[in-house]
């Protein structure tokens, strides 16, 4: 049973403002909270149906953890999505930190990702391509949204975020900056180097005049049709599949 | 204005059962309507705000089309977003014909991909990469949905989508078939064929098996972390930049 209050407390949760104050936030359905009980974060609550219990235990000894049972219709009423018949909980936020990079690593830059499907998607990119840490700008879209998170088909647990003054934060990396523009170097041809940062600029406006001139490589990935341009998610996912064949 | 009876009209094509009683699809926002006035579909009605008109009207001759003037206000009441404070339209569908491909050429066949915004992000990708056509099964999503014309950013103009029954629709077309897996030949170091079909599975349990067997190629993107798949439209955008690099 979910009572009156849990219920209201997990929709609050759906607002960042709500997050902020009781620093957890909603995880749901079965990959996401799958992944989040093999991961390090604090669970601070746990649903789970019968059936999802059934189906994963022998994955994760799902029933281990301290939950409550629960049936689809409950769960469902508070998700935040139209159905939801496997799981949600209530997990704890990490800080944000700063972010230190290795020889040889690289990270993506986001400045002002507004939309949170296209974070939660840049983050599952991220983490198919071992890209494990992810800048992003303060503007940018909140990584515990639910939105995001469900996105993310559980990489939100593997991935880094952290959200800093681009302006100010990035020259302090000392690392090479690849702007991602509609024209520039072609990134079929380009040589990466051993190191650096992918910065993909807003959905509408691109990359901002204060961090253009941080940039070091702009590339563009070639156009062979009549589309204006791709999506800041397709655009990260083919940058990165180009850095990964060197 | 728009009357009481017009925005019913308008707002009863946000469903699949309407828009094919009527043959008519609706189509939204500043970009798509532009496109749509330089395309060779046929509008039947066109709803403008001033804005648009001032902004565009260099552009397209925007104010040479029938139209009606509108407010904002009026355009958000019949939207099928939140907002919309630019353009609306009501455009005739195509017929659904067979597709011929000529020497040379690739097309994209997508086996039962159901969500509306992966179908329209898939449509800019193979306009982005001048993929031209794309064969859909009959049960994917509708290409005139709402919510695949506004993914597709203009580019359902100039991507033709055929919708029919694969498994005996693609023999007919003796083409090499190439479909995405999660393990198969690396696409990095794949010799794509002079033509070809690109053919995506569904989201959830990819290629059918009526349509395994038809697969020439059995093609993957190599994966360097932790996430256990790509959705359906970064594999395409990856796959086709992949393609376009021979």
């Amino acid at each position: 049973m979910i009572s009156k209050n849990t219920a209201k407390f997990i929709k609050s949760l759906q607002i960042k403002k709500y997050r902020q104050k009781e620093n957890a936030f909603p995880v749901e359905g079965a990959k996401n909270v799958l992944e989040l009980l093999k991961s390090d974060f604090v669970i601070h609550k746990l649903f789970l149906t019968r059936q999802f219990i059934e189906r994963f235990d022998k994955e994760v000894a799902v029933g281990d953890f301290p939950h409550t049972v629960v049936t689809e219709t409950e769960l469902s009423k508070v998700s935040a999505h139209k159905t939801n018949n496997a799981a949600l909980a209530i997990a704890e936020m990490k800080r944000n930190e700063g972010i230190d990079f290795d020889a040889g690593e690289y990270g993506i830059v986001l400045d002002d990702i507004r939309d949170p499907g296209n974070l939660g998607t840049i983050i599952r990119i991220a983490d198919w391509y071992g890209i494990g840490k992810i800048i992003c700008s303060e503007s940018s879209a909140d990584q515990y949204n639910p939105k995001a998170i469900s996105a993310t088909m559980g990489s939100f647990t593997r991935v880094k975020v952290s959200y800093q003054p681009l302006a100010t934060y990035l020259p302090g990396l000392s690392m090479p900056i690849l702007g991602t523009y509609l024209e520039g170097e072609n990134v079929h041809r380009f040589d990466f180097p051993e190191t650096g940062l992918i910065l993909v600029g807003n959905e509408s406006v691109g990359i901002s005049p204060s961090l253009e001139v941080l940039v070091s490589h702009k590339l563009h990935i070639p156009r062979f049709g009549g589309a204006e341009s791709l999506n800041a998610g397709m655009a990260t996912a083919v940058i990165c599949d180009n850095l990964r064949r060197r």
